[in-house]
């Protein structure tokens, strides 16, 4: 199945200029949203994955059906002021102004291997700051999974050393 | 599995006075996931569900893993500015002011027997905005589901004539 002919293209969104990946139509493909998410887990099965930790919101979509598939544990990443109990924040940079994301201090055991999943690579911000706050509590982050990646924004160059898996490249 | 057992109390959270039902405790426990997911999606197994929508962000969690399992599409209600293509509408009331959600036009086919998923039923006021976007498309409301139901709040009175159901009652 032919999945990036699946995700529309959104000129102008959210800013002018900027081309969007609108995946929506691909998860209104209910064989389409099935076999995106197989195909993010595949590598992952028989690894022992822990938690999938997700970035608010369109992470959730991808990564809870894939802590479901692992039979892990889901851990979600946060803007701020959403997590009602005590959390840990990081702030990082963005091509105009900045992000903050937040964890819950006890939503990660030292030593347990989190698989970070998120629906779409572009500059990796948003990722290394996951990545930060999941080390921070102990995490082992032993991959980075994204169903698209737009390969032109170099966000693995932002991820050095960390095992990045990405089922559609543009 | 108690899954009750699961969910952790927040008092005054988001605002004083308010006791939260804060999920990701829940979340957190591999095995609780698993069967709030299975628990949600089980009545619906052999329903020809079309489509699981679910309303941002919280929903997402359950409703995607839900959508996999019953293998149908998935289609998220959005707070206004996501969504990224043409959308239609609502506003509805809260104790403190309005909210507002927003539907992609060609995101439900007339006829589509639809299964709306949440995490929690309270006043039930976004849920019937959900329910308002997705039969204004044509779509078929054949159920509503929620891992918790605080029943105090009287919700379902907000939601007459609908299949509901609730897996955890407090």
């Amino acid at each position: 199945m032919d999945l990036a002919s699946l995700i529309r293209d959104v000129p102008d969104f959210p800013i002018k200029g900027v081309l969007f990946k609108d995946l929506t139509t691909l998860l209104q493909d209910a064989r389409g949203f099935h076999e995106a998410v197989d195909a993010i887990a595949r590598p992952y099965r028989g690894q022992q994955i822990d938690v999938v930790a997700a970035i608010e919101s369109r992470g959730f979509i991808f990564a809870a059906p894939v802590a479901y598939l692992l039979g892990a544990a889901f851990v979600p990443i946060r803007k701020p002021g959403k997590l009602p109990s005590e959390t840990i924040s990081v702030e990082y940079t963005l091509e105009y102004g900045t992000n903050t994301l937040e964890l819950h201090r006890d939503a990660i055991k030292p030593g347990q291997r989190v698989l970070l999943v998120d629906d779409l690579l572009a500059t990796g911000g948003s990722a290394k700051a996951a990545v930060q706050l999941l080390e921070r509590l102990g995490g082992q982050v032993v991959g980075i999974a994204f169903l698209v990646s737009l390969t032109f924004l170099k966000g693995a160059d932002n991820l050095p050393g960390y095992d990045i898996y990405t089922v559609i490249d543009f």
